[in-house]
């Protein structure tokens, strides 16, 4: 590298992952919204509901004639039809008259107020006795007291709920722009690295690489594509990683931790021309030797080797990378995701580092302690024993016993945008 | 139905819920297996690692010959050699020699620690100077660090996260018994209830549940089968849930929420055989009118024809259901997906329910406020501008102003097996 790179804190790097751009948009229908971020604002084509709806089951009646009603004095109504489900209806409701009605059904002309059906009494087929008043428009949805037309329903950036969807539905809107889903060319370098269904020599080891950062995309709702394993070498590596840009949005290469692998990466990348560098070692530990850059316009990303550092790093910065690509903006933090527990020991840190610790969630009565899962650099089961991370900030010196910390929970990442809190 | 039957509270019903069995298992291949539940506990087959493996890059060494090494006294070894990645190395260490290894390279023969390179000068070709000692098995991992061999590495009854999966390829077990994913039957009734497709005519309203319903079972891993829209008609109500219950694992109704139709869809239940009605009411606001039974062995759920109020139901019973069908068990409560936030203002409920507050979030500073979020029972925009729910117990006759509440995430439901409190 000509430029000399310092190592960059947590926030820089964050900062820098908030300069990519959003994925470009692309068109699906309704049923394969779900979860999908909108790419552009919806605004309400209609009012919604575009009638008078009853909110309740009961009698559609003129509210004036039901003023003073009570138990003792009850009023009395002329039943003058009913109003089917789905139609228009085909009476109307005169001076002391009154139209059965269920839940949904159109107000009849006239009417301006449901009785509730507890509060009716039937007296003989045309007579009923009301024993409650009503005000005008109560039990009676109004058209746009959902939605009135015009008005931005959805917001862009705003990933899709179930209820989100139901109103798009209840709108008639059946197709809708979002945010394409990223696609992540996975690599994994080593020559020491082997396929799973193979058996290792003595000194391989199985793909593991592959396998969870493709899941880690899938969780996020981005799409992967594992191109495989590659040898530390460079024209190897190099058609690899051409592939990858080819069919790929972002390239992420998993790579021996040796200073060589490192090197020969960094090369890769500047030999395929166009190459920016952004990061080029980040202080935090698991997750140091992360390099990011751009090739030909396209983030590329070197992971430590060890999957075990890799997911931190993934946890920490790939999570909002993918959030970033997916269109995902937030009018504020997101809520969830992160408990507040109690350290069940000192733990000490090197400080000029962010430590990410990985924690085991336990309850003690009312209490939540997170107990750190030490272990050797390298191995998988802290992880998988887990609930979360909890970062010792590079300015710390550790955590004491009994301190309150924020755990960063493992399964929540959905719709996650990190401000390095 | 010939028994009287109750309105059930919310604990009753989740204990309800508890009694139904998890669906049966099938194999899927890692690559599929991103959040699926084990079906069955994994042992591991072998060692992980299955040899002594360098965690850091530096030297092999017999530790004993760097006792003592200090930058202004160090230790002198003899380079005889390096251990190349994936290999079993050729050389072995014998006293005073050191051989060149890299992260994850093979412990050679003789050699019981690692010294990190940024300890180590070279002083000629063969020669290094070493300046700090290091104890047996420093910077090395040793086989089973991770996991031994036959130690039960996952439990049954838990979802694959991509650490998980990580270990699953580290072990060469390349295809895992997962349960299988709830198939959904959903159907919409109502005379008025047309496709979003169409303009509906005054009295008519779009088709929001089955959309809704169905993303709402794409966010908890199910998979939906929507079987349209049906009339309020008893044989035809029957044809569509019999065809239900041939192609899917649970059938849900969601009708008109008059009185009517859910007499209508309980005859229906009974007509199909072997019915066993559970649930007829829950003390829930909204979402009270709600039915669950079984039809020939398999769950039906009768909802709420407000999606407002079907999608609470939802939220609180049918994400555990979901849940429980999965396969999903928790060695202890989950956590996440709820947050403590302030009631922004004092809020009256009848007793004798729980009622479902949909709120917004708001963060003043250093709290977080949980504004209800109040309109006429069937909107849906509430939902639609709304971060959680909370509960107001049947005990309590409301919330002040200032006080605590746990609000249930909208947003977080993948792993949640509800325990009401």
């Amino acid at each position: 590298m000509e430029r000399f790179f310092k190592v960059k804190t947590t926030e820089e790097v964050l900062e820098i992952i908030r300069g990519f751009n959003p994925l470009d948009s692309e068109t699906v229908s309704l049923e394969d919204a779900s979860a999908r971020v909108l790419s552009r604002d919806v605004l309400s084509p209609e009012d919604l509901p575009p009638f008078y709806r009853a909110s309740m089951d009961g009698y559609a009646v003129r509210a004036k004639d039901t003023f003073g009603a009570t138990e003792s004095l009850p009023a009395f109504l002329q039943v003058c039809g009913e109003v089917l489900m789905g139609e228009r209806p085909r009476v109307s409701v005169g001076k002391g008259q009154a139209v059965k009605i269920s839940t949904g059904g159109m107000l009849p002309e006239g009417a301006d107020a449901v009785v509730m059906i507890e509060y009716c009494h039937t007296l003989d087929e045309d007579t009923i006795e009301v024993s409650k008043s009503v005000s005008p428009l109560e039990n009676v949805i109004s058209p746009g007291d959902d939605v009135r037309s015009g008005q931005p329903v959805l917001r862009r950036g705003r990933h899709l709920r179930p209820q989100d969807i139901g109103l798009l539905a209840g709108l008639g809107i059946s197709r809708v722009e979002v945010t394409r889903r990223p696609k992540i060319a996975i690599i994994s370098t080593g020559d020491e690295v082997v396929d799973i269904h193979t058996r290792p020599l003595p000194g391989q080891v199985r793909d593991v690489n592959r396998y969870s950062l493709s899941a880690f995309c899938q969780a996020l709702g981005a799409v992967p594509f594992a191109m495989g394993r590659c040898k530390d070498e460079f024209e190897a590596l190099k058609e690899k990683i051409g592939q990858g840009l080819e069919v790929a949005d972002s390239v992420w290469i998993s790579g021996g931790s040796s200073v060589g692998t490192r090197d020969l990466t960094l090369k890769v990348f500047q030999a395929l021309g166009e190459f920016e560098l952004l990061v080029h070692g980040i202080s935090i530990s698991p997750g140091k030797p992360t390099i990011i850059g751009r090739v030909r316009g396209k983030p590329v990303i070197g992971l430590p080797g060890h999957i075990s550092s890799a997911l931190v790093v993934a946890e920490v910065f790939l999570a909002p990378f993918l959030a970033r690509l997916s269109g995902l903006e937030q009018d504020q933090e997101p809520f969830g995701g992160r408990v507040t527990a109690e350290m069940s020991r000192n733990v000490e840190s090197a400080s000029g580092r962010d430590d990410y610790l990985r924690v085991r969630l336990v309850r003690q009565g009312d209490r939540l302690k997170a107990e750190p899962i030490f272990g050797k650099s390298g191995l998988i089961s802290p992880l998988v024993e887990g609930h979360g991370l909890v970062r010792i900030h590079r300015n710390k010196e550790g955590l004491y016993e009994g301190e309150q910390v924020e755990v960063r929970l493992f399964e929540w990442m959905p719709f996650f945008m990190d401000s390095a809190s």
